[in-house]
């Protein structure tokens, strides 16, 4: 009864070594984990990041709200418990991106400064490269470009809890990369992280 | 106060495509869900599996207890509600990564059929590749292998609710792949596997 399978396939003991899966990608993987204002820029960074890594060939991903919130928590409402979770199960996540090798890019707004914190150890006991993007822009700033209008449903009481007006930024004290998105233009903040990668030997050869 | 980056850094408007990703990786992501009682070799396959794929130059990635039931998953328990909440978020990741263009290996017993026609159908709306892998071990076979010697504590009640022993597996009805593993070798597995990621194109060049 035995189906016959024809096969030279060989491999070895043990699990596959962060070094082979480097190898087999000619890079490694990092998380970019940017913090920011709702409308200090992050999104945008983001997905023209993203584009300039694919478009070199490199192996990148993108976590955010899109692709998050309405998957993998869509169980989580906004209640402070929920929001610690959104950000460790974010966490989780971006540091299997990259322990698989992939540059990882988060966009959340990550408020609070202990869930990023909680976010950066776990990274550090893994020993996977974590940088903290500060995606930095005055509140009047982010708060005059209001892409999705969500600082005037704050403002009129119809959002509770919207960080930047009733509810705290913690700006990050020691991020590896901060962006003042008020002074640089898109393409300088994407060419800042791409020298910020290159510099950590990030980007292979 | 403004700093000067030099860049030449261009991109187009919206994210990036999955087409793109296939692109620049060389491959399509897939994930291959392998399903089977304790002890029928979902994690010995597994791992040659990703070897095998690895040493091909393919970006794989396994999923499996040790990265995501102590990382991602180590808030929930094994009542029915926390079994179906495991995986459900272990389909949910897996998908992330099979769009981010990863051949993306789960091993996990996930013995009820409704918790696994729950990642399946999260794999079809997106249009992403899901091959149900039906790790196929008899009872008696995978139980005189009881690798962590877990059937002996069921068997002595030391362990409620063990699949095989005093709760369900729930065969797959139609997998896409089925590994008799009493009658093939880890080898054969593997390359039954292969030919399968093969047939659908998902190897790439």
């Amino acid at each position: 009864m035995a189906r016959q399978v024809a096969t030279n396939v060989t491999w070895h003991e043990g699990s596959v070594t962060r070094s082979e899966r480097e190898k087999a990608l000619d890079q490694k993987g990092a998380t970019l984990w940017m913090t920011g204002l709702s409308g200090s820029g992050k999104s945008t960074i983001a997905v023209a990041l993203e584009q300039v890594l694919i478009q070199r060939g490199k192996g990148a991903y993108r976590l955010d709200g899109d692709n998050v919130r309405h998957g993998l928590n869509k169980n989580l409402g906004f209640s402070a418990e929920d929001r610690t979770e959104n950000i460790r199960r974010i966490g989780e996540v971006a540091k299997l991106f990259t322990d698989a090798g992939i540059l990882t890019i988060t966009s959340f707004i990550s408020p609070y400064r202990a869930d990023r914190d909680t976010v950066r150890a776990l990274h550090a006991e893994a020993e996977l490269p974590f940088l903290e993007v500060y995606v930095d822009a005055p509140l009047d700033v982010a708060e005059s470009r209001d892409p999705k209008g969500l600082y005037k449903k704050a403002r009129a009481g119809e959002i509770k809890g919207f960080t930047g007006i009733d509810d705290p930024f913690e700006a990050p004290e020691s991020a590896e990369i901060h962006l003042r998105t008020d002074q640089l233009s898109v393409a300088e903040s994407v060419q800042t992280m791409l020298d910020a990668l290159e510099s950590r030997g990030l980007l292979g050869g």
